[in-house]
């Protein structure tokens, strides 16, 4: 089997909305996927780039297939100054338990290390329990478990009440 | 009470900075202060800006004082496009329950409105039971109550073990 971890580059973007799109299917959420191929590609390759992606590459019947990926982007904190957010990171079913998620996010944690960041971070739900043993494994701290720290969001509708409130 | 939201300027930097120090202090984490005001100073206001702030300011003896912040930015949502993440909301305990939070993220609030973010994130400890109420009050979803969301985090030493199993 012969696995490449690679940076993903223009040419990978409808794959990766493949791979996307298989992820919200799987997590029975396909109605919240809001962008199109080609926004996601301007997003990731156009002139202001919203996020970074490692592809996981394998060679099956002299055919290159997209098996995996993550999408990662920098974000701040006014302690510790610059620091990576992992939003999705996903392998193919078949081709899971083959150490291929820790290959990427070993890439992640390379970047993280070069650009001197002192956190990476990322969300896990409760229900996925072998992915919080794994994280936990790998030396990740369960925020929420440890500290109690609680994920808040604000969606459009709030957004834009709260946004009209204080105009 | 005389009291403006507006965007931070590079002249605010010590005075936010203060109000950062003030915040980890109280926190009992004044430890994992890493960055410098220069630093600070650099990331917010150099060539390559890695957050937002807005300032509440207020008039006290004829002198203009800082009394609150917010530091946002944007991050990526794979199924929502250019998203926002509020990192610190702070204001001083004198001016507390005065309406000032919610004005700091109100302002929030109208960029992500602008800018056609379908999310603006935010973390809570759940032992901050007035803020969570306040921010359920404002239309706030708590992902980790509803969806059972956990926070994982990587620091220093487990990226660097991390980033060298996968050389």
């Amino acid at each position: 089997m012969c696995i490449v971890i690679r940076k993903a580059e223009v040419k990978d973007c409808p794959g990766i909305f493949d791979l996307i799109t298989e992820l919200a299917i799987h997590e029975k959420h396909q109605d919240q996927m809001k962008i199109s191929l080609e926004k996601f590609r301007e997003d990731g390759f156009g002139d202001n780039t919203k996020f970074q992606c490692f592809v996981a590459e394998c060679e099956e019947n002299d055919t290159l297939r997209l098996i995996g990926y993550v999408i990662y982007f920098n974000t701040y904190s006014t302690w510790q100054g610059k620091c990576i957010h992992m939003e999705d990171i996903y392998v193919v079913p078949e081709y899971r338990s083959k150490g291929i998620g820790s290959k990427l996010i070993g890439s992640v944690c390379k970047v993280a290390d070069l650009q001197n960041c002192g956190r990476v971070q990322f969300i896990v739900r409760d229900s996925n329990k072998s992915a919080m043993k794994f994280y936990k494994h790998q030396g990740a701290i369960d925020l929420t478990e440890v500290q109690e720290w609680h994920l808040f969001r604000l969606t459009s509708d709030a957004i834009e009440k709260v946004a009209a409130k204080y105009d």
